[in-house]
């Protein structure tokens, strides 16, 4: 079924509000079987004459977040009776509902605030809890889609929508197959490379739908199809990809690598300079985080590495600070203060000043020091942004210390 | 001008990814006197072709966002080629560029890659400082409307639209008169509080047009109009609020600290447990911040607090973990360690577990220790998710400095 979403908001194009309607609607939607086709935005007021219209025309399913209020910008309701020819009537169990709310929180009931209890001749009332102005669905006909009208605020909508919009489309699709969908996210490799060595091998597979989206230091692949189809696809990304692929869930590379840890019964300790806290920021994130990670040190200044973790000051002077024995040492001396049993340090030139000839901006050495191994140091010439530099960066660190989890 | 916005994207019709790039480009045309008509997401592939085509007939600018990559999916610049009757031409500059970028990172550069370098004939190179897919401009002529075709990524496409779009439509809007804009940030105050103090008075103004744009621990206030009414409008904010305003130009709060502390020629060291680094990280994120901030220490577990930073365990076992004691002892530890002018401390309870009912999850000790005077701790109950209880905290952190570092 081809469903469109329609945003109605002025606020939402002038930016001043980011639009989370369009993300909600189509994850709720998506176990029942249906994905959104189109979506649009459009300004308060008459603009959602020429949307309406359109939308019906195409779609089998329309959506219509906004416009209920009681306000003068608010022509949602009265737009939808218009174009379906259907009058509007007063219902009085809307009316009593909205007065006993205003009567509860002591607002006056207005003449504008009863507008809100005008319903389309034959269309059903979908309570609203949290708000005066309730949904509307009107059920298609031969000669229009069906069109569920919703509130704007996003704790009047979520609730409606689970509440009143589920069992409705529950009943509309009764019997109708979602298409699997399987999304796997790969560390440190660039879509290009993922499409180079599995991109025709999966486009030849019968009906089956690939897409991509980047992330600095990660892509998800996006497979959807005939359930075997997709189990296919996701078999030969692995294979192309062993070691990459980290979730197949959508979480976060932190909270895979802080699980694996709470599991082994092992910690972490982090030594950044050139990351300044974001690993640790990354890893503490994830709730739990208590305990594998005891402590990060963020040794931006030499004297901090030289004080925090032991680095001796002549290596820093012969080697420089950003160098494979310095990463070596803040490793090894993070592991060694806070008594963990992993820990990452990173020391690299963000940018933008800082570089050199030798060692340009991008330069960076990621540090892993561990109980049961040698200490390993890898070199990473990442020029980018600063602040992209920096989630690069952790991402190699974080993806360093999540393969040796998973080889061991 | 009527402006038209279709943002291509699977990912943004399956929930996967929120849609930021309304939002953004709205807030950059509009101080150009430009707003947003219509906006539209249509799934990768095809679907690019009929939106187009419709927001061609009907808009005078059209901005396309995503579809210049190097996958199959990609399909912006051969249909806008193919619906413009604009032969692609394989640009030489570009395909330089594309071929550096990949060599410079060690990546193999296909023939897919080098698609990238494809340009319709006539059309405008937008160079990609973040990315291989350069955006494009095909200037209006009798028969369609400026097309801007331009990259996903919020990384690649934030920095092209102010280094190539912005003069663009400059050139463009020649003469145009822009309304009188501006936008005051405060932190550590709500919206209902701005609007309760000076929104009356404000929207009193004749041809005033008042915004607001929350995030966590600082509001955006946006005033429009006519550039007295404006300035009237500010001065109530200022007097009205006359610490809390931190910039007018957007700049971070994390950037007025560190650009005050380099002024200064002074120094800030961090010691942070519930925050986790967050708070180094955002001073960090600062270019040229190693001028003013030499160490951060996330001392997450409680032995990390003693090793680090010097903290009595005992005083931890008296008064525990999350206490006004030990948020003191933390940031005179790291002042100590670091030999730094200031440091900030952070420790509360993030949750989503270990509250109590003494404790509940929300509460936070933060702590300013500085050279020239007393160290100064302040309690603060901020319940929220884990995220924003670090954001949150951090804002009152930095905040807390900042007022210290304007006052004196």
């Amino acid at each position: 079924m081809r469903v469109i979403v329609i945003n109605t908001g002025t606020e939402l194009l002038l930016g001043n509000t980011l639009n989370t309607h369009l993300a909600f609607l189509a994850r709720e939607v998506f176990p029942l079987g249906l994905r959104i086709d189109q979506q649009l935005t459009v300004p308060d007021g008459v603009a959602i004459r020429d949307a309406l219209t359109r939308a019906m025309a195409e779609a089998e399913i329309v959506f219509v977040t906004g416009g209920l209020g009681p306000t003068t910008d608010d022509l949602t309701r009265e737009v939808a009776a218009e174009l379906l020819g259907l009058p509007l009537q007063q219902d009085a169990a809307v009316t009593t509902a909205i007065t006993d709310r205003c009567t509860l929180r002591g607002f006056p009931v207005t003449e504008r605030i009863l507008r809100q209890a005008q319903v389309p001749e034959g269309a059903l009332v979908l309570p609203n809890a949290n708000g005066t102005a309730p949904g509307l669905y009107i059920a298609a006909t031969a000669d229009h889609p069906h069109l569920f009208l919703l509130p704007g605020p996003p704790r009047e909508l979520h609730p409606m929508f689970r509440g009143s919009v589920w069992p409705i489309l529950g009943t509309l699709l009764n019997g109708r197959a979602a298409p699997a969908c399987r999304t796997l996210t790969l560390a440190c490799v660039g879509e290009s490379l993922v499409e180079a060595k599995v991109g025709s091998q999966i486009l030849a597979l019968e009906g089956v739908e690939l897409g991509y989206c980047a992330h600095a230091g990660e892509v998800d692949v996006r497979v959807l199809g005939p359930a075997s189809i997709v189990a296919e696809a996701e078999r030969l990304i692995r294979e192309a990809f062993p070691h990459a692929v980290f979730t197949d869930n959508g979480e976060k590379l932190e909270a895979v690598v802080v699980r694996a840890l709470i599991e082994r019964s092992e910690t972490i300790a982090t030594a950044e300079s050139c990351t300044g806290g974001y690993i640790a920021h990354r890893l503490t994130n994830v709730p739990g985080a208590s305990a594998a990670f005891l402590a990060g040190y963020v040794t931006y200044a030499n004297e901090a590495k030289s004080e925090a973790l032991g680095v001796d000051p002549q290596l820093i002077a012969q080697h420089g600070a950003v160098s494979e024995a310095v990463a070596r040492r803040m490793a090894e001396g993070a592991r060694a203060k806070a008594n963990s049993t992993y820990a990452l340090a990173t020391t690299g030139i963000a940018g933008p000043g800082g570089g050199s000839a030798e060692k340009p901006v991008g330069t960076v050495f990621v540090a892993l020091a561990s109980a049961g191994a040698a200490t390993h140091v890898q070199k990473f010439h990442l020029p980018s942004d600063r602040e992209t530099f920096k989630q690069l960066t952790a991402q190699h660190a974080l993806e360093l210390l999540r393969r040796r989890l998973a080889a061991s």
